[in-house]
């Protein structure tokens, strides 16, 4: 059982019909179901924006969200408070971009006001993005996207890149309504299917800084995918039989609706925060900062590693380590994409008899 | 019934595999399985370099294979007798290489010897790589890589960077024997399993150049994955089950052995190519440079779509058309993979059944 934050679990009718025996990807057939999954990612995006459909990891659909946007040497805002924020950080450093982080410790949210400060003062307008991480896996927490980003239209001229690889799906991300123009996510999180596939989507002001972006690229050229958007096709081979899972779980959420599942994450975190903590364990991140999509714990009393090992050797239930400096130190529990209240219970329960097996 | 060169056919016992539920990718259970694919991925390549996996297209592999290794301004070769050829031509382009095409007609091998030419004029060693389609997929052309990869040897200084994304698992691609620095393969094709793998073969000369390439990369940046790989892990999400289909599709590979997998797709070319005659069809590409994994049918007297059409509609058999200028005027047939005689002789006589219905 899979209580880690990514691969998340999959449904039954997701994985019979990955199943399925490849078609030709430029047959009239696949071309119907390009069709389908590219409206349903529309509305799973709430977006009219184009949503591009890659065969990469999340890191992949980040990497592809921020080198078609920018050339290098220019001025970009990074989050830092994980991870995955550190991760962009690096990223942009790679690839020439000119990198100011705004961090936060590791478990606590960043600061929108730092975003102002920086935004505010540049009246230049020198910064050309401003990279953030929604819900920053490593640590559980949910990063204020909705101010930053109202700081980043202030601005007028810096795009909003944001990596909402464990929230989309998860938590409200109303692309539209909040003018977000880059949006990367991956498709073993939310979308209920195996890793394999990144999803970006682009607003039409990062289409026009796209034409005077000239950092180099070629299988992540976004161009060529919108391109073959249009006519329900991709510019490369797409990994077929993902797809076919992808169609199954998109018509699995547009069935429980976009406020249902948002509901259910929402309800899945309370439930996992209130048995942590009346099992006495402290949260690493505070209730108003909590992620939708995984919960990291800190035992004062127990081995992190113990504790998960023990989950995983008695109960069969994976649970997720601490990354980098919190190896050890921390446990995850994912509740994410496929999750009932029922599996939540199952997994206290057997982390509640781990706790008196460990003593 | 798909006869096309990509995606191939899937065994079942593939299509069953890759249904499993995923498991955490940083589990000891997962890291059993890559360190079991690492070693048969080795076998299929005939090498004792490191083969890495990527969640790419065979195009994504390619860039790995080009942008790891080289730098802006480098001087490369890159054989260009199709649209491949032609695409790691504008790849190259697009990564600001210094690029010389060495071209052929589509349907007509490269010829060696102008490579000789070039390299053997290149007193300087200013050419930094040869780039070379081992098996030309949009004309059913295999390239003289042996001949080629000679000339290189005898320049000393350039590495040999191949295509090898239809030649793969069909035709003997003796990595170490030859010496090749960089071959990059998909896994739609040979491999047996759905598209979404990218395999790249990195020699010890390659990884040296490495040290000195400046191209920026980050997803594609192949270190990350040679140290992953040292540890049977991956630096992101892989694409789990797909691997598990590797998994499954590797062993089948390894029961039926690399010589009977080569000369069973000899003879699946002889069989169609004899087939073809017996038609009437005039074979695009001539029989001493025929690949082992599609052959390219140019009928004279038929609209090439309109023979695909019937094929497509009365015997639910998928080949291939032409691409870019032979779009409507060849069509092709794929032999590669999972396929035996008797998908030939039901692919045969359904195109002798469709000339007769076409008149």
């Amino acid at each position: 059982m899979l209580m880690i934050p990514g691969p998340t679990p999959v449904p039954e009718k997701v994985l019979l019909a990955m199943a399925k025996h490849p078609i030709g990807h430029r047959s009239g057939d696949f071309s119907k179901i390009i069709g389908e999954l590219n409206e349903n990612l529309k509305w799973l995006h709430q977006t009219t924006n184009e949503v591009l459909t890659l065969c990469v990891s999340g890191t992949g659909a980040m990497e592809a969200g921020i080198i078609n946007f920018l050339s290098a040497g220019d001025r970009v805002l990074v989050g830092n408070n994980g991870k995955f924020g550190d991760r962009w950080a690096k990223m942009s450093r790679a690839f020439g971009l000119q990198v100011e982080e705004i961090t936060a410790e590791w478990g606590q949210p960043l600061n929108p006001e730092t975003f102002k400060e920086k935004l505010e003062a540049d009246t230049n307008k020198q910064i050309k993005a401003v990279i953030v991480t929604h819900s920053e896996t490593s640590t559980g927490v949910l990063n204020d996207l909705k101010t930053i980003n109202e700081y980043v239209k202030a601005h007028g001229e810096a795009l909003i890149i944001v990596d909402a690889v464990t929230s989309l799906g998860a938590v409200n991300v109303p692309i539209d309504e909040w003018g977000l123009d880059v949006v990367a996510s991956g498709s073993q999180k939310g979308y209920m299917i195996p890793p394999g596939l990144g999803f970006v989507s682009v607003s039409d002001k990062a289409w026009k800084a796209y034409e005077t972006a000239t950092l180099p690229k070629f299988y992540l050229d976004l161009a060529p995918y919108k391109k073959a958007n249009g006519k329900n096709s991709s510019p490369f081979t797409p990994p077929i039989n993902l797809m076919f899972g992808l169609k199954a779980a998109l018509e699995m959420m547009r069935e429980e609706g976009l406020e249902n599942i948002f509901a259910r994450h929402k309800h899945l975190t309370e439930v996992t925060r209130a048995g942590i903590k009346e099992l006495g364990l402290p949260l690493f991140a505070a209730d108003d900062c909590a992620a939708l999509a995984v919960t990291a714990v800190m035992p004062d009393k127990h081995d992190a590693e113990a504790i998960r090992s023990n989950m995983s050797k008695k109960y069969d239930i994976a649970l997720a380590g601490g990354q980098d400096h919190l190896k050890g130190k921390i446990f995850r529990i994912g509740h994410l994409g496929f999750a009932s209240e029922a599996d939540m219970l199952k997994g206290l329960a057997a982390l509640k008899a781990t706790l008196k097996q460990l003593g």
